[in-house]
């Protein structure tokens, strides 16, 4: 076992009034709201990677981390797997997510990252019989070893894209093996820095292929979880393919996906991508392809991925509503893909983050189920567009045709008069449920 | 006639070292470029909106240009169009492009802008018959008047969306009479100002609707052109449906309009999406839907579509490489959809920048025609790729699977070395075009 | 008497349980809060323009309002300001704000602007009387009209130079009469279109020229309230001289006015110049230069200023925090320059927009007191800085050399380990006060 | 000697139409321009970070380059030294620029690294003597050691404060002995990542402080080169409190210090801020502190600093004209604060990047003098502002009060018509020079 978080009490829910920093106010497991538990709506989600694996560093300046698993060797990451599922303990989210990278040492060949890879899910494996941690989902890092730096499925080079091909089905496997319930896949350097040296089309070719390769896997294995696209617009590259959520639906729609594959996404992505958080999750739904969250905010005003925990109730509120009215997650949760600032160096910090982090995000669903509950924002949306359900209008949309339209238009001399869009109204009400 | 441009001379191709405003520098119409007239390779086409239309207002500010045929008669669009053919015989291009709210005064009906717009289809087509200066593309404007503040197809009221239909079937009439090359479609108000009143998932099966109806009228009356969709992220709303390519290509195909439809890129729109120019332009020939362009460019630092007419060679070009590259334009065209600065008030302002910008992509297409046949930047980026089409690598891309492909990278011990990008030295090359 | 707001009736504290439209749910004017009483802290003022002069319009549209108060007459002017104060006496605010051009028909010539403003201010002296509504400040609309398109004290023109001092003098002169609290200087065409025609020398010399008349010409007249400065990046110009709160510093300090001058700070415009609202408003307290705020906020991802009515209770406290950390307001207020969206025609929109806009700011500011009073956001920030005031720490500021310090770091071998930042910590703090 | 350039020539000029790779094709040292060598107008200069110590690394994945001299030892330092004199030699170039960092490896105290960086300096003393090699500039690291995180000059902890100090006296130390012209600040982690925890009124006085002390001590050892402040907006920070040249300005006011520092300003950085580089140079000369630049562009579209070769000359044309047109660099220059992108693997890649942005600077630089010596585009700027030359202009500036200057426009029925900007006209002109 690791002390690393000595001292640090397991985190209870004390309500709203308390001042105990190492409590929750908001996220009681065990409410019950619109007839489920509070954990079995969130189904939150910590994540190894920044939680574990960061050390601090930005491209301006190096490690200032200094964790006691920080190291090359197998004994370093069976330290880190204790420390993790120390938090976990302390923190009582169910799930948690990971990396192949996050979990073992890179070894010199593919059979060195196989086997410590194996070696290191059995030891998770272990740890999650113990706690009764689940895992949400597993993904191959292809990102940040110098072979992928020209992509990975996307790679100019065949031995790249057979590389990551192979990875993905070790971290399949893996994923398999801890019963993950989807399997994500971020194509970090899947994109260009240069148009100049790129052919997009050949690029396109291979990312379709590697995917249906990836569905056709899955399927052979037996995993009945849910495949997921995480889309980001761009950084580390100049353009990145799977840019938003409507980029993806087209490209999934072009290989005949869009029936297996969904999407994990990010608020931070969707805002590099120009969109609210609540606009990709909407499309998704209104798509059918809303998979999965990863619950970190952007800074508004820094142009690149700041992957901050979430602090603003009333956002957050309308991304749970839009999730809570697509019918909620099924197999997907709500994923900490946030890190601490460079600067909160302290094992206190790394807990309080989430605990915050789970407190708005508690906080917000809440809200949006009180919004949901009360049904004054749906029924206005509807009524906004009640007139298509009557008279002649059903038949107008499934049967006219510019012409019989034409013709109606001029005999019955239509002259539309606007009515209010009542934003601010709206806005107040949404205020409401805060 | 108007004598609004008095005294500006015809403008004539007189070499790159004149001192002359009024003339070319770069563009000779009749010059050979890859085996075919610059006139034909450019195609350009001057727009009716922003040149004849535009006020000089800003959403700070009133009118500050005084064109004597601002009015709400018939015969104020008369001295309109008598001004614009003007211009046209002035600048030689040989297309322009209008909306039906530019080239016709607002009725109080239907009934009346149809007639409106008739009577001054028979106008231009006068003036087209008697000049020789074609048309590039009709569109109708479904977004300055307020019955469409809330959407045309994708309005909440099936009224707007009639009147809609019913314009459209006009201005396609009137593009077909006067022999358009294309029909565009830009759905400024397609979008939204708020999610909280709006239901995605319905306005996107109203657009589909619409634009199949479009189609459909197309074909009926023979309109052998090519239906356009121009693609913008947002202003003036919060999110415009038609985001970018990627957007639009998930749209189409959709809705089975992917072999129907093609896209019309604007720079400007580009940039507010988060792309460069010849990203939209490469990924559309990639997908088999590049049509037509818009060239007007946006400051990279303002937020909004500043609509400037080009002037920057070096980018001009590599959209042009993108176009050539793509076989060059079909029934497509370069179309100035810029507008003058609020204080470019004089006659000689509306000419001189088109001058300019013609110029600029004459430049801009004789430099990228001297890449395409030189031929290294296409060595290049094959040779990136060469590694794909030699041995086993298109049969691991066709028929590999997960499983077959870890066997052989395990079997063989593939650990690949990644390969310089060589982005500098490729910039290096496409700076010694210019 | 207008009956614009016919039926509406005067807007009331219910408290946050309530579910009446028309109420305030968090401002209750009477509240004491800090030992004052709310509304005054919050001193809140309604603008002219927005509210009252806005049509509707945005670069892609026309007029959607249709206000019966709109045309070009005095009657209109007069039929404005009833219906301007009928909903002063709906909503209670204590402030109005406006722009000579707001409030009476542009003449043709400055002698008729002149007296039409006398008549108009002579007009709103009396209603102000009647109804004890005050004047938090008075402005010249310096950007609108075409005469200044290239700005007003730094145009090009010398005529307009004077024609723009010339208003000023109209404006400050309005004011003094009205009681106005402030006076303010928004300059939107005070920059530049392009760098290529403009001295950017020359122009800043007469910036500062003008500003001293006008600070030399309110002291004559014995004007006791604070001259304040509007900044903004960008927009309608490319550049804006008053950037930002540190520009407007460096450039009262070169004209010797940073005594005499404060800056109007509001949230879109902060925004638009990449920083946080709370950023521009701690910055001017720490300079010295705080003045008053625009409550309006921008949409992130819209690169325009959208002027929004503010809905967001977290961002709003922050902001607020700032204000009531410097000491509140002392003739500044919370003036709101938002604007309805394009959508919102319905008299009731106007209301509700304001009484959701003034709940959101109660609760924000009530939020930023209890954070206050409590103090342990404040404790944990000089917890941060104590060395800075312990043992050599104050000399070393105050006395200190590189070779002293120098030598004194190689003597102590001072290696100093850094120590967490606490981000997390404290964002989850502040959020206990929502 | 290092060998990592092995087979590279010495580039030298070969004129416009060259097809070699290694060659200058604009840039010829010898060639006069204005009166004045191409060498010592541009004044190239490389830096020691980017092009020896970048490792290829980016905030998803590790190092990409392989270079010999990586490593932690004082020989590897030397062997870096080598290898960046070779490179010198082979491009020609007559300038270099370090950070402490850079030249010398990390020690364990602040002794360890005064020795190290005496060392070092002394071994590139006798490498500059050898060669010729000049130094344009030198500067203290005080944002990548994890002691500065919280920044150095305005660290919440008095020891990181004169840490920080006594660096700097090492390395203006270090810079006098070398005899460098410049000695440059750039405050990469000060600033704040959150305001909560931050007093930015303090943390002005330590800055303010701190660069005195800078000031005070290089007058004491004599060293007459220029202090330089580098402004940036953000990132690695939420907020960098150098913010843009304006912002800089208003600092150097408040602590007397305009006389005595300049600025150092990067495209990249300006891009940042929201402002074109060369808006950046025209303000900070129109302040009389421009000092020198740095030669690095950002992709428009990517938020972050992208630092990557210039490769656009209209652009460089622009930025180069405010140079001449301010009288050209004194001991500034032309510094490439520019990296190679992440696949950049190789050798010549590094060659190749300087050869192309020297080039491209040249050629900028060559047009923007063709354009001074014509003098067309001054003397349209100054027709602009002709009419302040004339009458009674010079007086109402100089003397006028809004009194007077009312009295006159109502006297005299001033009614200013606006005249045309040019706009257009002007940036066709600006393409003439190319």
């Amino acid at each position: 076992m690791t002390d690393y978080f000595a001292g640090i009490p397991k985190i209870a829910y004390e309500g709203p009034d308390g001042d105990n920093d190492f409590a929750f106010r908001h996220y009681d497991p065990d409410e019950t709201i619109l007839g489920k538990r509070l954990e079995d709506h969130l189904r939150f989600s910590v994540a190894y990677w920044h939680s574990f694996a960061s050390d601090g560093g930005d491209p301006f300046g190096g490690q200032t981390f200094l964790r006691p698993w920080f190291g090359p060797t197998m004994d370093h990451a069976k330290m880190k797997a204790n420390a993790a599922f120390e938090m976990f303990r302390i923190l009582g989210q169910p799930y948690f997510c990971f990396h192949d990278a996050d979990i073992r040492p890179e070894g010199d060949t593919f059979a060195e990252n196989t086997n410590r890879l194996k070696e290191m899910t059995d030891y998770l494996q272990g740890k999650m019989e113990a706690t009764g941690t689940k895992l949400l989902w597993g993904t191959a890092n292809l990102f940040s070893h110098r072979r992928y730096m020209a992509g990975a499925a996307t790679n100019p080079d065949p031995d790249v894209f057979a590389f990551a091909a192979a990875t993905v089905k070790t971290c399949l496997d893996a994923t398999q093996q801890l019963g993950g319930e989807n399997y994500v896949l971020w194509g970090g350097r899947e994109g260009y820095e240069t148009l100049l040296n790129t052919d997009l089309k050949r690029e396109r070719q291979q990312a379709g292929r590697f995917l249906t390769m990836v569905v056709d896997y899955a399927k052979k294995i037996g995993f009945d979880g849910t495949i997921l696209i995480e889309p980001k617009p761009q950084e580390p590259t100049k353009h990145q393919y799977d840019y938003d959520v409507a980029t993806v639906y087209g490209f999934l729609k072009d290989f005949g996906l869009e029936g297996e594959v969904k999407v994990n996404i990010e608020q931070g992505h969707a805002i590099l991508a120009g969109h609210s958080f609540e606009h990709e999750l909407a499309l998704a739904a209104s798509l059918g392809i809303l998979g999965s969250i990863d619950m970190n905010r952007n800074d508004y005003q820094s142009g690149w991925d700041t992957d901050q925990f979430p602090n603003n109730v009333p956002e957050v509120m309308l991304a749970y509503y839009e999730v809570l009215k697509a019918g909620g997650f099924t197999t997907g949760g709500t994923n900490f893909d946030a890190k601490l600032r460079r600067q909160s160096l302290d094992p206190q910090d790394l807990i309080l983050a989430h605990v915050g982090g789970m407190d708005v995000c508690a906080a917000g669903l809440k809200a949006a189920a009180r919004m949901l509950e009360d049904g004054m924002l749906e029924e206005a949306r509807q009524a906004r567009y009640a007139a298509w359900e009557a008279g002649d209008a059903p038949a107008l949309l499934a049967q006219g045709t510019l012409e019989t339209i034409a013709d109606c238009v001029l005999r019955d001399n239509i002259n539309p008069q606007p009515h209010s869009g009542r934003q601010e109204a709206l806005e107040n009400l949404v205020n409401r449920y805060l």
